[in-house]
């Protein structure tokens, strides 16, 4: 009979490439008893692509299908609150397996807690059960990694920025900053290329899409000559300007 | 008799526990032929230590001693001349091994590409041989992560700033940033704490030492009493304030 409840694990495993998944992240998945991941319906959860490798066999899976991505304002009440409910549910799966006394190991492409969903978890679930992070690497290292940029040095001041924010502020911050991260450009590449330009960035932004799979495309921005982007491309900019 | 050059290899060691790195950076480590870390005089390479376990019998270590450290301000034309020369000396070195046909892995704490001084030897040695860069998990992530803090979200701007800056330039960043990290914290500490109480975010500022060691030491910065901070502690700032 069980007397004690589970661990909960948020697990980094990379940014895709399945190697750049850490020692501590393999053996979590060894010795875990409920492996979670989360996935829009109808698609293959990355996390668990990238993990594959690692979930034993016959592991009880958890998967967790994100009921709305798209369809909804990201500001709208509606998609606030099918979300919230989203996480509450997903909590509670996850709740019943720790009660049970079952380590369960959520897989989180990239970092957990660097712009993670796991997050929406650990804030329901940390407080009332034992908790570890696992890091891990995060999606943009490995793309300026896969880059070869040596991307900020020294007392560099480093920024990372959505590309959702208005032109004005982007050019602002860009300007601001050694070096730069501009996140989910989508459809704002065009905004995102005039903020570059406007704040004299634009000539050392690189344009990167799936950076870390054997597809990836990096490109100069000022080269791009088209305005498509998925919404994960991200774009960076390198600081160490007065490298010696 | 050995007709083409050896390869370079940037390999990231994670934040300090050993288990925090990649199964590609051990399979790089069992791979290589000459292995180089970083140290300071007189000390045992940071990086060295992580990868002990990897670190193959009778393979060629290649130690890379800093010439100086804090004895001359990095402002200052002497340590630009001192600091400079060691790397292109340190490059020499390497090349001698990738000429002859050896795979050489410069080892490096963090992420090799994130404020790392394998980008000083990068800069010099990629344009002539071929060259790979093994992304590791970074040293804020292994800190946020043994602290269980969800450092950013969503739409969240995320910053890291050196604690060099003057204080007004701090007290501004921070208050423009939804989450934020400073880094080298150390005799800046009082500049630091002013800024973060200008800026409205000291509450929620946590203050890091040695995030990700046995001995780690977190405590929130308003709870800390006194200003003793050693040079590579950070203070952490989540984001992610509306949080649903």
């Amino acid at each position: 009979m069980t007397t004690h409840t589970g661990k909960l694990l948020g697990v980094g495993v990379g940014p895709g490439d399945p190697e750049l998944m850490t020692l501590k992240a393999a053996r979590a998945l060894a010795d875990a008893e409920v492996v979670a991941h989360f996935a829009k319906a109808g698609n293959v959860s990355h996390s668990r692509t990238i993990a594959a490798a690692h979930v034993r066999p016959g592991v009880i899976e958890l998967p967790l299908l994100y009921p709305v991505t798209i369809e909804l304002s990201k500001c709208s009440n509606e998609y606030r609150d099918a979300i919230g409910a989203f996480y509450d549910e997903s909590a509670a799966k996850i709740t019943a397996h720790l009660e049970a006394g079952c380590t369960v190991a959520v897989i989180c492409e990239g970092d957990p807690m660097f712009y993670g969903s796991y997050m929406h978890l650990h804030t329901r679930l940390a407080p009332r059960f034992p908790t570890e992070i696992i890091a891990g690497v995060s999606g943009m290292s490995g793309c300026w990694s896969a880059a070869g940029m040596p991307i900020a040095q020294g007392d560099d001041v480093f920024t990372v920025l959505p590309a959702t924010l208005p032109e004005g502020e982007l050019a602002r911050r860009l300007g601001n900053a050694d070096a730069a991260v501009v996140m989910k450009v989508g459809r704002h590449l065009p905004k995102v290329r005039r903020a570059l330009a406007a704040s004299g960035r634009l000539p050392r932004a690189l344009y990167v899409e799936r950076g870390t799979m054997a597809d990836a495309k990096m490109i100069s921005l000022s080269a791009k000559v088209d305005d498509h982007a998925p919404y994960f491309a991200i774009v960076l900019v390198p600081g160490w300007e007065g490298r010696w």
